[in-house]
């Protein structure tokens, strides 16, 4: 640390004649010329702005990262102690092969310029032509579609790397409890160096989506929906646990060990939402764009506890603690797309049908026999879409040119089209992808053995015990 | 997310000329007249002042949200294991109502211009009309006792949204183990949308005690001592558990069931405490009144930590963890109201007293048979009302000027007074509306029956358990 | 918080005229000169600057603050369940400490101005003459080798104080599970309080490493090495735990007691890692250093997690979960020096390395008998040399000039032999005070006794038990 950051100082000696805390530095220093000093401090203010929307953004991408922790209690919270280990694993080693995946080649597929299906340049290692922070038509580069905000590369991929990375880790609930962790490793691969990418590219990345004014403002369809409908598919492959569906039709609940875990990462998800949210405007502006975005994304995540309260009542005739805490995080998917485009009052009615919605889902995907341990499709793919179709109910021009700063040309009803229109296509084509390649895994082994599923896949996938020390009840 | 920020784009534009990254952009595009470019000079420097303020409340705020987390995990931590899916449930459900209560009308009631007494403009759903972030004689609005910082209406409402939760939140440790869920429920609401805005109000809201000089920089008295006083009144009409006070005179201790929470939890509330303290600034400035109060605030916690243990070994004769947790906790509560006010030095004395005391409450609290599960009254209660007289003992004017930005008419010996009715009013009202609405609540019923405090309030309320793999240990 | 921050009110009063939202504001309010406004401006200018910088400054050093939080949870939970309240106890009180005495003594040998050895000048509770924020040749202050970053010195003090506290923490998990409570308090003290701020003082502080141009950007040496070199003696006096290494040459494994603690204080740690290391510029600047130093850190956690899952594959044969987790750390340990003089490539590698090696160091150090419950020696002392011998390999003149604003005038084979030099006058001073210390710790009574050893010393030195309501399995 000695000595960096000189740079930092020599900038600063410019104004060392000012610096009101210097008070006895000499008056005759300044002789430079009044046009030359504005042009001085216009460079200034504009270093400045860079400098607190990059801070921003970073913060919002540190918040998003921390969703990994929410993520792996959740998921662990939900599922069975044997399965503890392997679940936590999991969360680690995809988050970093993610940030892997997606410095290699999934940003370049997102977001490198291309057609309207793919991008075809800087594909590798972040490495195309750039001259971020540039904007607008001072912007010379290749990855054009993300260069209205004026910060460094570094900074744009680190926050879009954290998103790719929580697609990956919603798939990881619903497949829990007797996945291969091989298997798994090489779906989350896939998942974030191509299938992600590609529809992140429809959307965000100067695709079809987005030039047909299909909005989604910080991911219900673009993070959640994908997370969920390669959820669904991997739930589908490879069936239900053991044991959760009788011969004889009835339905045996299988608990989560944790509810301790449950809660707290559920609490830490609901965090990262501020950044995951708020930050995906990638500047600080005058503020008051992020301030609102934050108070719709809480006031939804607000009234999904609350909607799945009275849905878990009216349903389960008690307050169930996994419908709050998933009634919660339904909340957040729902207004992820519509949360700088809607009133705060439209954002906890949103979150209100969310949160109902989630409780009906769980019961629905029970009911077919669809076994996803943790609800993450319910929670994701269901929410994902209604978030997503939310925004063409729920449109405010006023917030959406003051908040997003984009004006529509669509009517109300044009818009829930063309939303619907993006659901359709974003779901078709990561869902029927996912299938394929949970079929050609499930060629190599997919699903670990009976023996090892009742033992749990702790000790049969890494030789490890969650809680050593502690006397666990044996469930079948 | 797609062509999102027009706005700040076109903003942008403006400066485009100088982007120093843009080095080829055209010199002639330079035509404005000097004091014309002064002008957009300073409103980009006020801009970025009030991006750079709003994001630091914000910030702050995410913070103080977060510590919904730290008391859910140190209240369910001391509590038994039997008990934790409703402490945790309570905990998001009354965060939840809370954002809808103190939005619907806790926030017109606290801030709204009015009378001494309470606010009785833009009741309803933080309405009122409002400029800001203009502030002082450019304010035009009717939440003028918070004209003085320069962020958007929104991010003041956030802000103030965190602290009315953590209020209702300090009730919940002390009722904890046998209150019914629905009463809970019913009372936070009351307090959240009437109690907490009513004293708040006299306070920081244009009140009676605001106008006599009344020092609560974060909230001793605001926010803890009143959800102490509330919490205290519902100990008192709930009585104790069962067993807990033994026919024979004895006390039974009963032990918490995961100390492993009970102490992260307090570490995320001593996180948390960077944004209550220092984000009570509203406004980053030079940066020096932030750093200070972050000092004073953590040196009170760490002595906090030591007072407890020095008194544990003194009166327990070991280092008891659930002490160590408390002075900590106590510390940071008792330098919540003079951290802006006082030295570093005195912020170690405040917390070290801060940290004795609690331990000292804990042992009487229990001899008057007053029980508390988790020490809330003792933590919030006590050291929020020595945080608040101690603002008088310690005050330092030159703190007070170059920190909080105030200065003061009054002796010390004044100060001390003013302080001490603040504490007794704010005392009186809380207390004896609490015991008020207690007891109209016994009449429909407050406490759960016998069986279920025994069998645990999760089964019963929630038809949850919190650890089912695990076997647990019967306490009667 | 009522009318604070008056100041704050006054000083916008000069820009009134110009509030953009503000604009009914008189016109003819304007008189001042053009010179005048322009200095007007700057001074604002700067304000913000330092403003922003002492933010960011402040928000790392929570982030590293909380980090207390992640070696809570990863070291409790590679212990067994019956030294938890130990442990965790043993965290609180030590930070505490930490704080008390880096604020009394430890800042002012570590950066007061003095010789090559330590600081003499400015000596006690961080009273020295100071004009923070000025920088260069404005400042006037015996704290010179800290002069380059404009921030005000209470901000410097708390984010240098969050980094002494590290290096404590880090001994703790090393010396697990057999300690005395008290011996570890004064081992704590005198590390915090002289031992890291002189070497701190050799390298940051204006001594002889500084001035050989030896790099270590955030304290691979400063402070991980040293931490782990205080560990290491500490596991060497101590000895191993009863039963660890059996008489017939065999090594018994002691499993942690909690994978979910771990797991998640593994998170909490890696966040932590996004304030340690980018916090480290002291200054936000235009945002591409900050953001740089981010992506090579969060690579390196990411190819630490991978190479330790590689590694435990080949040599344990499964994912071994407590391997990755320690690879995911020792990939930040290593990039902790090297993360602003090399490329996000070099930084993957240097992490994928850090990963393999501490795997194979954990095996090594039970292979020699020291028995180090959590693997602190193999994460920071290991990789801490690794990662400050990493600078001297992969350096990178352009990374190293625009990220950390240094020059180097050594070739790479120079500057590797003076990071050696470094690694061994660190390492030399640091690991025979500690044997000292901890040698004359002995004759006092280092170690619990053998039955406070089986029992736990959760019991003996607290009276707790960290987990009361489950069902413990007795392990010897």
């Amino acid at each position: 640390m000695l000595k960096v950051l000189r740079k930092q100082f020599i900038w600063l000696l410019v104004f060392i004649p000012f610096v009101i805390f210097a008070q006895d530095a000499p008056k005759e220093a300044v002789e430079v010329d009044l046009p030359t000093q504005i042009a001085n401090l216009t460079k200034a203010n504009d270093l400045l702005r860079i400098g607190l929307d990059t801070f921003w953004v970073l913060l919002c991408g540190m918040l998003v990262f921390f969703m990994n922790a929410g993520f792996a209690l959740v998921e662990s919270g939900f599922a069975r102690s044997k399965n503890t280990v392997n679940i936590l694993a999991k969360n680690f080693v995809v988050f970093a092969l993610s940030t892997i995946a997606f410095w290699v080649i999934g940003w370049g597929i997102m977001f490198g310029d291309g057609n309207s299906f793919i991008g075809t340049q800087g594909l590798f290692f972040v490495k195309g032509v750039d001259n971020s922070p540039a904007v607008g038509d001072a912007y010379k580069g290749v990855y054009s579609s993300i260069n209205w905000t004026s910060i460094p590369l570094t900074a744009k991929f680190f926050f879009q790397l954290v998103f790719a990375g929580t697609a990956a880790t919603i798939v990881s609930g619903a497949v829990a409890e007797r996945i291969k962790f091989s298997s798994f490793v090489v779906f989350s691969l896939i998942l974030v160096a191509f299938m992600y990418p590609v529809t992140g590219h429809w959307i965000w990345g100067g695709g079809f989506l987005g030039s047909m004014d299909f909005r989604d403002f910080a991911g219900s369809t673009v993070v959640h929906s994908v997370g969920g409908w390669a959820a669904l598919a991997g739930a589908i492959v490879l069936g239900p646990r053991l044991g959760k569906y009788l011969p004889n039709g009835q339905l045996k609940p299988i608990m989560g060990h944790n509810m301790t875990s449950a809660a707290l990462g559920t609490l830490i998800l609901w965090l990262g939402w501020f950044g995951f949210n708020p930050g995906s405007t990638m500047a600080v502006g005058d503020g008051s764009a992020i301030a609102h975005i934050l108070l719709t994304t809480n006031i939804a995540a607000a009234t999904g506890a609350i909607g799945a309260t009275i849905a878990s009542l009216i349903l389960i005739k008690k307050p169930d603690i996994s419908m709050i805490l998933n009634g919660t995080l339904a909340g957040l998917v729902a207004i992820t797309a519509p949360c700088a485009f809607v009133t705060v009052e439209s954002g906890a009615i949103i979150g209100l049908i969310g949160g109902m919605l989630v409780v009906v889902s769980v019961l629905f995907f029970d009911k077919i026999k669809i076994d996803d341990p943790v609800g993450a499709t319910s929670v994701h793919l269901v929410n994902g879409i209604w978030g997503t179709l939310a925004v063409g109910i729920f449109y405010n021009v006023d917030i959406a040119t003051a908040v997003a700063g984009v004006e529509t040309k669509l009517t109300s009803g044009q818009q829930f089209l063309v939303q619907l229109e993006g659901v359709l296509a974003v779901g078709a084509f990561t869902f029927v992808v996912s299938m394929i390649v949970w079929y050609v895994l499930k060629i190599w082994g997919i699903r670990v053995g009976e023996a090892e599923e009742i033992e749990g896949l702790d000790v049969g996938e890494h030789g490890n015990e969650a809680y050593p020390d502690f006397q666990i009840k044996i469930h079948s």
